[in-house]
C-alpha cells in the first residue's frame, strides 16, 4: 500500500505539472492570438468606415459599449455610437487610418493602444491622434467595449481643450 | 488494487475540484479588491496633485508608464510624466477631482473609466472630462500604466479638436 500511495502521489504531481504547463502555454498562445484578432477587427473598423458603413462600424462594438469622444459626454450603446460615426462622416472625415501600437491580452479582455489619422475626401490629413480601446471577447468575436481617443495636434488658441 | 486506484482517482478529482473552486473564489475576491485598491490610488493621485507634489503624482505610475494627453504625443516615463503635471499646475490648474465610474479587474491588471474636473486657485471649474486608465499591479502596489483623457466641454470654434 505504501508504495502504491507514493506512486499515485508522484503520478498526481506529474499530471498536475503537465496540466498547469498546458494552462500557461494556452495563456501565452491566447495572448498572441488576441493581438492578431484585435488588429484584424481594428482593420475592419477602418474598412467599414471608409465604405461609409457606420452601422457596420457600430456592429464591431459590444451591445453595452461606451465611446468617450472628445468634446462630448459618454456615448452608450450601438445606436448612439452609430450616430457619432455618422456625424463624423457627414462632417467630411472620409477615412480613418488606425495603427495598433500595443495590445495586452488578458483572457477574454484586451487593452489596445494606437494612433489614428483622419482624412478628408481629397486624402488630406485633418487630424492625428491616439486612442485606447478596452476589448471584450463576446462568443468567438473580439468587440470594442470602451473606446477613448484624443488629438495630438496643438490646441486651438483660446480653446477649452487641455 | 482496483479499489485503491478508484479511491485515489476519486480523491484526486475531489481535491482538484476543491483547488479549482479556491482559485475561482480568489479571482472573485481579487476583483472586488482591485476596485477598492484602484480607487484608493486614484484618491491619492488627487491628494498629491492638490498638495502640489507632482513627483508624488508621477510615483503612482509604473516605471514604463505612458500618458496620452490631448494636444500632445505619447509621454513616456516618470520624469516626462512629472513634467506634464508640473506644466498643468503652473498653468493654474490647482486641483483635479477624479471620480471612478467603473473598474474591471483582471488578475494583475485593471481598466478604470472615470470622470475629472479641474479647478483653478479660486475653486472655479476650468474643465470637465473623462479618462481611461490601464492599471498594473507591481509587487503589492497598483500603478497607473497607461492614462488617457479628454474634455467633455464643447470644442472651441474653429479648433483642431474633434
Amino acid at each position: 500500500m505504501k508504495t502504491n500511495k507514493f506512486y499515485f502521489l508522484v503520478l498526481g504531481l506529474v499530471l498536475s505539472s503537465i496540466a498547469f504547463t498546458a494552462i500557461d502555454k494556452a495563456a501565452g498562445d491566447s495572448n498572441n492570438g488576441i493581438r492578431a484578432a484585435i488588429e484584424a477587427v481594428t482593420s475592419e473598423w477602418a474598412k467599414q468606415y471608409k465604405a461609409g458603413n457606420v452601422a457596420g462600424v457600430a456592429a464591431l462594438y459590444t451591445e453595452d459599449a461606451k465611446l468617450l469622444p472628445p468634446n462630448s459626454d459618454f456615448v452608450a450603446g450601438r445606436e448612439a455610437i452609430t450616430g457619432v460615426w455618422k456625424s463624423m462622416l457627414d462632417s467630411g472625415v472620409k477615412e480613418v487610418k488606425l495603427e495598433t501600437v500595443e495590445v495586452t491580452g488578458m483572457g477574454d479582455s484586451g487593452v489596445e493602444v494606437g494612433t489614428y489619422e483622419t482624412m478628408d475626401a481629397e486624402g488630406k490629413v485633418t487630424d492625428k491622434g491616439k486612442f485606447m480601446v478596452f476589448w471584450k471577447k463576446v462568443g468567438s468575436a473580439w468587440k470594442l467595449h470602451r473606446d477613448i481617443w484624443n488629438t495630438s495636434m496643438p490646441a486651438a488658441p483660446g480653446g477649452e481643450n487641455k
